[in-house]
C-alpha cells in the first residue's frame, strides 16, 4: 500500500528524451513518459486501454503515442485520437495521465488526485543544477520494499559498521544520539560536532586553518525524499549559529520512488560547493557514495530476505530507532487518511437485513 | 479452466516416433505419447500411479512401459501389469489412457470423456500431407494463456502494426472490417479485396496476368484451431463465385493447445500450392510467418506481463474485436456446458439443517 | 510442519570451524553456528532480534557475534550484551540459542523445547570416527521435501531400477519383501540372503572361501535418521545367529533434515571395516554412494515436479510400501503429539457471547 497524493521522483530530466518513450513503473503502475514537440513532458499510464498492451512499445507520432499491437492513438491528455475502422471513438477509450513536473533535474510525478497536485509542495533541490554547486546523477535499482531503504538512511548508528572504509568514522560516532524532530510531514536529524579535526578527505581538497565544527542535517519527509545539509567550517566562526564562512558543504539529494512492494528505485546526487572546478574531485565523492550505497544494498537485502522467511517477526525496538519509528508513523498515519478520504466517497448503501 | 470434450492437437507425427517416450503437458495433464510395435499410438498419463513419478524418464519394454522408480509395468492401456514383490495388482493400480488419433501429421487427443470421442469432429488438415501441396512443420512455445493468441488470430488490425515489414500490408488494410460469422463452435472471417495489384511475394513466385482478387477466410473454432483459405487469382475469373483460376492458394493450418493456463503450445504450417518443385519457395514462406509469430510473441508477452500487474483491468471493447468477443463467448458457453454436465453428475445430499 | 522435539543433524564437524561464522536454514528456522574460544558449538537463530539481518553476515568478537547492520553484539547464549547509544539493554533483545552436541563428526540441534534436549537420544554413529572403520563425509542438497527422499530409503525394490549399474543388483532382488518391524520411533528393515555368491565388488577387495551369507539391516528413526547395518560373511560362519567371523561389514549412517517444506539437506557416510588401509577402496566405495545418490535424486526430483503439478494426486499403496507407510505413520502421530501439547498450553479463554 503506497501514498497516493504525494510528488514521487520519476527520473532523472535526462532519461526522457528527444523522441523516445520512456517506462517506468511506480507505486505498481507502469508510466509512460514522453516529451512533446515543445519539451514539456507527458506521463501517462503505460497500458492501452483496448487490450492492455504497453505504449511503451509503440511509436511517437507528433505529440500523440500510437499503440504497435491494433493502432489505437493516444495524445498527450491520454483521449484515444484515432482507433482502426472505428469512425466514432468511445469516450472511455482514453489512459490515465499523471500531473509531471520537471524541478532542477529531477522529474517528479503525482500518482493521486489531480486535483490536489500542488507543485508548490514539490521540496527545493536547487543544489542539482546551481552554477556554485557541482555532482553526479545517481540511480540504483532495489529489490527490497522502500521502507527498509528509510530505515537505513534514516539511522546514522549503521554508518561504523556497514561503513567502515567508506562514510565510516569511528564507531564511537554510532554512540552520540542525534537530535531527532518531528517535522509537519517527516523528521529532521540533527548532529554537531564541535572543535574536531578535519576528517582526511576535507584535507585533501581544502586548506584548514586548524580544527573545525562538523554539521549533519537530514529532513526526511514523505514519500521518501532526504534532504541532507551536511559540511564543515573552522571552528569558532559562527557555524552552529548559522554563519557559514570559509565553509565545505554537501547538499545531498535522495529520493525514494517505490516500483512495487518488493523493489524500489533510488534517485540521489550529492552537489559540493567546494573544488567546483576539479571534476576528479566530484568524481571521487560520486564513488565514495556509490560505495556505500552498494554496502547498504547488500545488507538491507539481506535483512529483507531474511525477514521473509518470517512473517511474525517482530522487532525490537532500541533508542538509535527514534528516527525511523516517527518516519513510519508519519507514513502510517498518512496511509490511514487516504484510506478515510477513499472510503468517504464510497455512496452509502442501505443497511442489510439479517433474518 | 480448459474446455476437456474436444480434440486438441498434441504433436507433430514426427515427434512422437520409434522407441521412443514422448512427454508433453495438455491442459495441464502430463500426457506419455509413444507407438506400440504396430506403429499405433498410445497416449497415458505421464505420473506413476503409484508414487507419482514421471513414466517418461522409464522405460519402453515391447508395447508396456516401465516405472523406473519402482518398476511398476503398464500396458498400453494404462493398466499395472505389473509390480515388484506383488503378486496380486490391485486393479485400481492403472493411469489413465487417452484418445489419441493421428490425422495429416498431426496427433489429436481428447482429454475429456473417452465415450463421447467422436473422430468425425477432428477439422480436416488434408493440405499437410496432400500432394499437391507443399509447407513446413512449425512449433512455438508461448509464455501466455492461449486466449491472448487467440485474440491475435482474430484480429485482422493488428498485422499493419506489429507486422509491418513481414505480413504487413498498408495501415489502409486495418481500417477495413472484414464480414464476421458466428459458426456452431467457432466464428468464420471473411474479406475480399477486388481488383488490386499483386503483392511483391506473389509476383516473384507466379506470372499475373494484370489486377487480381485476393481473399482470406479464417475459421476459427474450438479448442483453438484456425484453418486460413487465402490466396488470390487473376481479376474477372470469378474466384468470389467460388471458381479458382490460375489462383495461388494458401490453407494455414494453426492449432492452440494450452499447457498450463499461462503456457501454450502453438502448432502451425502453411501449406501452398504453387511453386511446389521449388523447396526455397516454401522455406521462404516458412521463414516469413516464423518471423511474423516472433513479432507476434514479442507484443502478447509484453501484454500478458502488463495484464499480470493489473488483474482488475477492463478491456475497452472496439469494434474490430467483434470476431475474438465472439469467440470468447463460444468458449465461456462451452466451459458452463461441461460445468452443468459435471455438476449434473454429482449425487444430491440432502440438505441440511440450520439451527 | 516438522517435528521440534529432536535431534536433527545441522553440519559435518569440519564445517563450523576456526573463527568462521556457519549459517544453515534447519526446519525453516536459519541458524547461526560457530565455535567459542574453547571450541565448544554455539547455535544461535540467523536472524538479529533488531531489524532482522542476518548475524552471519556480521562478525567474530572472542565469544560473542556482532551484527554489522546497526552493531548489536550478541553473547554465547544470545543475550544482546551491547547495542550503540543503548546504555541499558532491554532484556527482550536476544536471540534464540539452541541445544548443539557434537557426536562422532556430526553436529546435532536440537529445535525444540530446551528443557526436553536429553542427549541420551542421539543415535550412535560411532562408525564415523573409530579407528577400525574408514569412511569419506558425504552432503548433497536436495530440492523436494524430506519425506519423499525418506520413501526413498524405506524402499529397497528401487535399487534394480533406478540404479541399475550402481547398487543395483538383479530385478529380482525387487521380487524378496524384507522383514519390516515397527520400532518406538520408528522402523527397521531386515533382508538376508543365505548362501550367495559374493558379488564382484566384494571379491575385488577380499579373499573369500566360498559363497556367502548377506544381509541388510536398515534401522529408520524420526526425524530421518538410517543407519545401516550391512554385509556379508562366509556360509557357514552363523551371521544370521549373530557371529560375525571374517565379514566385510558396512554402517552406513545417513540424516535427512529438512531445509524448508521443499528442501533437504543430506548427510551422509558409509564406513567400511575391510580394506582400512588402502584410500582408494574408501574413496570408491563413496563414489559409487554417491553415484547411486545423484541417481535418486534425479527421479526424486523429477517425482516431486510431477506431483507438484497434481495437489490431488492419490498415491495407490502396493505391498512394497509397507516399511515407508508405517515410517510415515510415525512422522505423523509425532507432529499430533507435538500439536496437542502445544495447544494444551494456550490459555482458555472465556467464550464470547453473541449478540
Amino acid at each position: 500500500m503506497f501514498i497516493k497524493n504525494t510528488w514521487y521522483v520519476a527520473a532523472w530530466d535526462k532519461e526522457v528524451s528527444g523522441d523516445g518513450l520512456f517506462s517506468r513503473t511506480i507505486i505498481g503502475t507502469p508510466i509512460l513518459m514522453y516529451r512533446d514537440s515543445n519539451g514539456q513532458l507527458v506521463a501517462l499510464e503505460d497500458r492501452c486501454c483496448h487490450r492492455g498492451a504497453p505504449l511503451s512499445v509503440g511509436r511517437r507520432e507528433g505529440d500523440c503515442v500510437r499503440c504497435l499491437y491494433h493502432g489505437l492513438k493516444f495524445d498527450a491528455t491520454g483521449a484515444c485520437v484515432e482507433a482502426p475502422a472505428q469512425p466514432r471513438i468511445p469516450p472511455q477509450a482514453r489512459v490515465r495521465k499523471f500531473p509531471v513536473v520537471e524541478r532542477h533535474r529531477w522529474i517528479w510525478i503525482w500518482m493521486g488526485d489531480p486535483e490536489r497536485a500542488d507543485t508548490a509542495l514539490i521540496p527545493d533541490t536547487q543544489w542539482l543544477d546551481h552554477p556554485d554547486w557541482r555532482s553526479q546523477d545517481g540511480y540504483i535499482h532495489y529489490d527490497v520494499n522502500y521502507l527498509l531503504i528509510a530505515d537505513n538512511l534514516l539511522d546514522f548508528s549503521h554508518l561504523p559498521f556497514v561503513h567502515p572504509t567508506t562514510l565510516g568514522g569511528s564507531e564511537d560516532y554510532a554512540a552520540v544520539s542525534p537530535k531527532v524532530e518531528r517535522l509537519a510531514d517527516g523528521v529532521r536529524i540533527t548532529r554537531w560536532t564541535i572543535d574536531t579535526a578535519a576528517p582526511a578527505f576535507a584535507t585533501k581538497v581544502k586548506q584548514w586553518p586548524g580544527r573545525v565544527d562538523r554539521w549533519n542535517i537530514y529532513n526526511f519527509t514523505l514519500p521518501g525524499i532526504l534532504l541532507m545539509d551536511s559540511g564543515m567550517a573552522p571552528t569558532g566562526t559562527g557555524a552552529q549559529d548559522g554563519q557559514r564562512v570559509d565553509a565545505a558543504e554537501f547538499r545531498g539529494c535522495q529520493a525514494l520512488t517505490p516500483e512495487t512492494e518488493t523493489s524500489t528505485h533510488y534517485f540521489f546526487a550529492h552537489p559540493h560547493n567546494f573544488a567546483i572546478d576539479r571534476p576528479e574531485v566530484t568524481a571521487s565523492i560520486h564513488q565514495s557514495v556509490v560505495a556505500a550505497f552498494d554496502e547498504d544494498r547488500d545488507i538491507i537485502t539481506a535483512q529483507q530476505r531474511s525477514l521473509s522467511l518470517a512473517p511474525d517477526f517482530k522487532m525490537v525496538p532500541l533508542s538509535i530507532d527514534a528516527a525511523l519509528s516517527q518516519f513510519r508513523w508519519v507514513v502510517s498515519r498518512r496511509l490511514e487518511e487516504e484510506q478515510q478520504q477513499t472510503s468517504a466517497i464510497i455512496p452509502i448503501t442501505p443497511s442489510r437485513e439479517v433474518a
